[in-house]
């Protein structure tokens, strides 16, 4: 099959051997995969990202010096039933899943794996007890929208957000948008959303932010503290002590960056007591000064990823409408395509997600 | 009156005004006051503790080129009700306070404050509201120790610590002694102690720690670890994808160190899932890695001091014995040894807490 392989650092297309099916798995075409974030990451600082990650213990078998196909946000078709499966799914059924295989015992990434290649490829094998048939009526290349909502819908869940909050979302790339459709989703008003370039803050709109804030003109922060402060508010140390005042609703910041200095922004200008969500994915060493979240009384949530149970749940809001992505898809390539589109990427203005066809 | 003066780096002893007494104080004759790490750390690191106090919005009012009477862990006898007091206490009655004062409508630090002096010197000027009169038959030196046990009792509440967690405390200075004591009063079980020295460990053990482990011989996290984790455990990840293992318990992290680097440990080495609560006071920027929280999806919450039902609380929890601070106190001296005991409390074999005594 034809794959967009990286290899020493950087894209080529080529055959490689088709998959072999094992117990249980399903060969499934690709129709879609979304180029994520952490794909870029990986192939641009791939030694930090695998000495991190294996320190770390995280779950990326990538390494240096092996060829690897990326993709991990996919859609595709089912091909054919292999061995030990129970045919659930017949031949053409649209289907999605999390990236994960299974291969009798042993459960596999998908997407930073040398051993499985990731949906830059034509086909995959994937397991058929985790495949999700698409609803009903649903645009297919939305499901290759569901792996990212669903890192909102998790990082909301997980950061113990309630109606009582007010949320800011730092960032507005692909998780930060995801993070703003999940918190209008549970109702969370008003959410706000800050990014420096003005076509993320329109999609951040579309996705339902209540308020958006360029962050070059006026801070968040004090849009977020206008938003909590109730009139009559007295900040006084002798109010707050004696209990004179009425109380400021809970903040929550979701941080969606994932570059080192960013905490230290978020530990400077949060509101006490703020609980702050770490959904980008910052690879390298941060430094910051942990008193300010000492005198802050700050909550530090990292999160990361979604359960299964999370992903069929954000399959099923977007096949319902519920989150709409059609607005996050800003372009489509072939596998001869994704070496300029991980250029394209990194300007915000011109695309969010891209969506590899394979077949192209 | 007299008091141990800390000027330009170093104590002197001399006479200062006595206090004069604002609307709603009394006037409170010191009889013991104990000596605090972060005093050690205000009068070590004085520029730079001033610095990050003032960029956090923390509340100590230290500036470097005023004089400052520490001590803000007191015990003392009431001398007489000032002006617009309700007089609800007589002469003679045996108070503690949290260490803020009132002033009219000014709320006012006491312990790192050029305008009111702290607890090293004869008197202090405390609020008639905020006083809190000693239990019958409690022993009077034990309340010195409120404020500080007050700050593990509030660390273990604030950091949602229930029944089911494990913990482990970082560290047996008298914070992380104090946060252990509070876990035994929730009936938290095991509690893990981890300290380099003997005499600290043996400490922990008479707090009431089930477990206490010298991080030069073994780990602490291998025996967290082993705590959590129930018979028949299965850390595959096919087994957790699944399902198919029964869950480790949750475990509590409590980090009462508060030097840099200390985080990152703590990162690499704590067991996915874990809660992180920060109750050492780290003054200076630290480094760390991000990704090590990601992947384990980490919580880190970082406390400060109490709230005054928890201050009334620990007072009450000390009179009635069941927690025990006796062993804590392993020095005494006046005002002309203070500089003295600056010096030795560096030395976690020889002392825990030492008891300042103006009078002497
Ligand atoms: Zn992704
Ligand atoms: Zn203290």
């Amino acid at each position: 099959m034809r794959a967009a392989i990286f290899r020493q650092g950087d894209f080529t297309v080529d055959r490689i051997p088709d998959p072999v099916l094992a117990e249980g798995q399903v060969l499934v075409r690709t129709r879609a995969c979304g180029i994520c974030g952490s794909d870029l990451h990986a192939a641009k600082y791939t030694d930090a990202f695998v000495d991190v990650a294996r320190r770390s213990g995280g779950r990326f078998q990538m390494v240096k010096d092996r060829d690897v196909v990326f993709g991990h946000e996919f859609v595709g078709e089912v091909v054919e039933n292999g061995p030990g499966t129970e045919g659930r799914f017949r031949p053409g059924t649209l289907v999605t899943s999390m990236p994960l295989t299974i291969a009798g015992q042993r459960v596999e990434g998908v997407g930073y794996n040398p051993d499985v290649p990731g949906a830059f490829a034509e086909y995959l094998p994937l397991a058929e007890r985790m495949l999700l048939p698409l609803p009903e009526g649903m645009e297919p290349d939305h499901a290759a929208l569901v792996e990212p909502m669903a890192v909102g819908v998790h990082a909301v869940a997980f950061g113990r957000t309630t109606p009582e909050d007010v949320a800011l979302v730092i960032g507005c790339g692909p998780i930060g948008l995801a993070v703003i459709a999940a918190l209008k989703l549970q109702g969370i008003a008003p959410v706000i959303a800050a990014d420096f370039s003005p076509a993320r803050r329109a999609l951040a709109q579309r996705m339902g932010a209540d308020i958006v804030v360029d962050p070059a003109a006026a801070s968040p922060y004090a849009a977020l503290d206008r938003a909590i402060t109730p009139a009559g508010f007295d900040g006084s140390r002798y109010a707050q002590l004696l209990g004179l005042s009425p109380r400021r609703r809970p903040a929550v910041v979701f941080e969606c960056v994932g570059m080192p200095g960013v905490m230290q922004q978020v530990f400077e200008q949060a509101p006490p007591g703020a609980r702050i969500v770490i959904v980008g994915v910052c690879m390298e060493p941060d430094r910051f000064e942990p008193f300010f979240g000492i005198v802050k009384q700050l909550n530090v949530q990292f999160v990361l990823g979604y359960t299964a149970e999370e992903f069929a749940a954000t399959l099923g809001h977007i096949g319902a409408g519920r989150i709409d992505v059609a607005p996050l898809i800003t372009g489509r390539v072939g596998l001869e395509g994704v070496r300029q589109a991980f250029q394209d990427l990194a300007n915000p203005e011109r695309h969010a997600k891209v969506l590899v066809e394979p077949w192209r």
